[in-house]
């Protein structure tokens, strides 16, 4: 349900941010398949807190325990299951969202979905912290399409409204020292995919793509190949025209790529890119206005803890993993 | 697979652009409900081609004829299957297609995936036709919503880079002129939602209805409430202040609604909002560079028959349509 | 839901006895399949009543119309939809089940389930007329099985509690003139399959074939192999013990197959073997004790028209077509 | 997949007899549910080894820890997961089988699907101690059932061909000093269970609890209500007349309940009855045939280690478990 993912592998994430553990079983794995545990762990630390100066300063060992689905670190078919340990729970800072719901988190909406029962603490199973069973599943994906020589890559292109590093790290380091936060704009693209894959009406590479992609707590929209920006341009300017890989011979490739590779929900054998918005981190130090669930009642709330100003460089893997898992699943079709 | 969307129900789409019919199965639809075959029959005009002056001249009936899941015009329990002939169907404009894939169309893709077998006339399985049954179980999705008080309604907001509806149409006619086309962005609103629909991680409002508005061809992204814009905003900016509905009283709302009515993927009692991006129809009268399958051969390509230059007043209905069941099937969680 | 079955091939079956056709979409078959449609209509004969002497006389034409998934006989990957018109329907026969419900038959939970609007006519949903749809389906399997070198085929083992087709010939000649039914036990063997289909837990070849078996009505049990015989034998007795399949060399086989060709939820390589129970037909003319749900008192209730005295015969291809569906779907894992 | 049971509440277990931990994630419980862990420790104890004297000696602590889904030892709507720690291995017990499979295990069809790396040591997720988080999940609903004055018991009825207790413990103990086993014959019934529950078609009552009764290793067959035995009746013995709970007044029920409480799939009111054939242990200590898959060559085997003779009494709780998913997940249509 909510927590499930794919048709071909099945991706079911558990926990909240601080229940004893966070997790990931992943079905359908190939068996046989040697994880490279140290890439795994390099890829995971680039989704992990506290690496730079402007990060949250929650120190996240997020060393994963695989419990199930190995033998001496080889697949063997049944499905593999880890866990990691939330250790660094300081559940005071959260006393006050029980009753006063953080403004665009969700607080509120998982008070009336789930009633007084439901674990506010750090967020609970909306937390951010649940990327990181998705960076685990997705990076043994990532590997399972390298040695298909599919690779998937993400990268910031804006950060608030800027576009160049410089001015982005200087931006994030103003909004931290203001307590404000910023968005962003991630593109991914996955190259090495064969024509092919995918399938049209609701099994299109976009629709399982978006299906998963808005699993990454903060992403408000998500647009392949040109988008909304072909909106503003005629069919001529848009259409990609077919053509030869080498003049006259090799692959059939398009000239142009606004169609970010994908046609009628099928890869087209070009690179299939894709954009992702991330709003501003809700989690701001500023006062803001907000109610009080038991009084009924309008009251000022100010957001005590450590929180990053801008969670964009950490959605990066995120959105790879996401975009991982979702064409390694579509590669099993 | 492909072809079936839902969780609670289920909608089943089938048919190609010039098979004997196209139709849907809509399971678990509550029995005893009336449906009103008025209401729907001016919902489906809305979609159906042939009638603006700039628009394709082939003309469909387009009327369902329902089959099962009904007794005497109430739904009974059973699946409810409804079928429209195809009539007006005239296959030699699309000899060449099969050889000639048509640039940024599936034709090619279609082809990789299914081989030589694949339906190419009117664009097969991958044809805007398909919308049409799509539109018959939107059509019934809004009705049980209306029921419960809550509207679904889309319209345009940009046709290419035009934002009245005077420049507009005028774009059109022009771009009819030149053989080219344009797209186009619509927004979606659903008002009356209650807070507390939807749910966390993969079967969160966005990803619900990201995966059904996708498979609604043509259209290549989607963002909600502030989407894209919120990467430039701060988030003292996009953060919606949580308010009583009139002063010290009333529901809990939102004093902006940035987030488009959606915090952690559930409902928040604010206006749903989304807003979709529409390519250019792919289809146009000039000449464009495209190979020869058989021959392996770059070729020129002349698209011949009827085309819309926009279908994005078409794709209006349509994307109520889709929203309208995401939302239904959400609310019988 | 309900009637949507299957992994990597889905069915969706549709239709009332009474609703203007029944049908099925099936999505997921390889395109390019030459469906051999003789061999289709003398399976779906197998099926169809009006044959013997003692079967019911209601004609049913039940050739099916593809209105969709094909180009020219030949699949084309899109889903494939075939519906069979209701024809021959006097519903007045029908008129005195909307108040006193069949004993045995869905007529009550039906009622309880759907409310007032429920189809009563000729069973509704629930009508043994559902199982064509399930054989044209299935019927495709088997030809795509056949293909393969995979071959189901069912037999009746027992009528009542004779065992000879003799036997059974004239018990079912005596139930029909007593104005009583009979039920029976099917078994059904799929050869050829290779080892290493299926998996284990909840998508074992047992419950993938049990999961779509006990949507045909009436039957109430299934057994793999020994079944409950195996209750009554020891370990020694019941282990199959492993051999090659000639002396020394060849594959390896079992030399007896108790487990009826499935360990572990996964093909053996031998023999799949299955027996299902079949109640006797709960229409039968002698007078019974019901409920008038009107009047909510005891009624007498006498079934008057045209029912078989039993469908044993008729279930045999249905076995065979359901058991079709669940083996090439696990094929396709 | 493969691991994963339920449509509205999702079930999915990980874990090998020999991995660091076994357990199960429960999506969609309700949240604000005290679970009595008790009562969970008590029913689980049931279907834990090395209670009785004929028993394997294995002890298995089977204390789960509940890693995400509470708070306080309450639901909060995320996710559940609970593990297992798998303590008492001795893998060295499982050396020869890698080599040689045992007759009527999963170990050579688990080699022919997953191949060299597949998890040998103590049948790996084929293992019956997978049922311990299936009892987790299954208690867990037991109690949600109970709640809903809704109760599930399962009892043993033969084990060989044995009837009484004390028969039965004495051929358990025979067969335990011939190193043999036995089978045997449980059956379960849900009382307090409201008409109309379940569906036709594949999501009737006995389609579901088939479906995930499967899941548990040795079972070979179900059947409701009369089952088998109805095939050897007339109609007229078979049907149940419907009548009112006392004489003109009350619920309706039926006089007999041949039906096992299912009619169409759905429930009738009366407590559905189902049996299910559980096939002797093969594990046993005699010698038996078997090949080697290194050598393709004929070889004896005996298998070493601890084993129950009959594990039909520890089955008894997992039946229980099973039925209580299915019906509660039934319950939430």
């Amino acid at each position: 349900m909510s927590n499930i993912y794919g048709k071909n592998i099945k991706i079911s994430i558990f926990g909240q941010s601080h229940s004893p553990a966070i997790g990931v079983t992943v079905d359908g794995l190939p068996s046989g398949f040697a994880i490279d545990f140290d890439e795994l762990r390099s890829f995971m630390q680039r989704r992990a807190p506290g690496q730079a100066s402007y990060a949250t300063s929650r120190i996240e060992a997020d060393e994963p325990e695989f419990i199930s689905g190995l033998v001496d670190g080889i697949t063997c078919g049944a499905p593999l299951t880890a866990i990691i340990r939330n250790n660094d729970i300081r559940s005071s800072d959260y006393d006050n969202i029980r009753d006063v719901p953080r403004p665009s988190h969700a607080d509120y909406t998982a008070y009336v979905k789930y009633g007084e029962a439901h674990d506010v603490r750090g967020g609970g199973a909306f937390s951010g912290r649940m990327t990181a069973p998705l960076c685990i599943a997705g990076g043994i994906c990532l590997q399972l399409l390298k040695r298909e020589g599919i690779f998937v890559t993400a990268h910031i292109i804006q950060i608030g409204n800027k576009k160049t590093e410089e001015q982005m790290i200087s931006a994030i380091e103003e909004a931290k020292k203001a307590g404000d936060s910023l968005g962003g704009i991630v593109e991914c693209a996955a190259t090495g995919l064969p024509a092919g894959i995918g399938a049209p009406m609701f099994e299109g590479m976009e629709n399982r793509i978006a299906s998963i992609i808005f699993g990454i707590p903060a992403i408000k929209g998500i647009e392949f190949g040109n988008g909304f920006s072909a909106a503003d341009l005629k069919g001529s300017q848009n259409n990609d025209a077919f053509i030869f890989e080498q003049v006259g011979q090799g692959d059939i490739k398009t000239r142009t790529n606004n169609h970010g590779g994908i046609l009628g929900g099928i890869t087209s054998g070009m690179p299939l890119i894709f954009r992702v918005a991330i709003k501003p981190t809700p989690s701001i130090a500023m006062e803001q206005d907000s109610v009080s669930l038991s009084e009924m009642k309008p009251v000022k709330l100010k957001i005590e803890g450590r929180h990053d100003p801008c969670i964009v460089p950490r959605a990066v893997p995120c959105v790879e993993a996401a975009a991982a898992i979702a064409i390694y699943d579509a590669l099993l079709d």
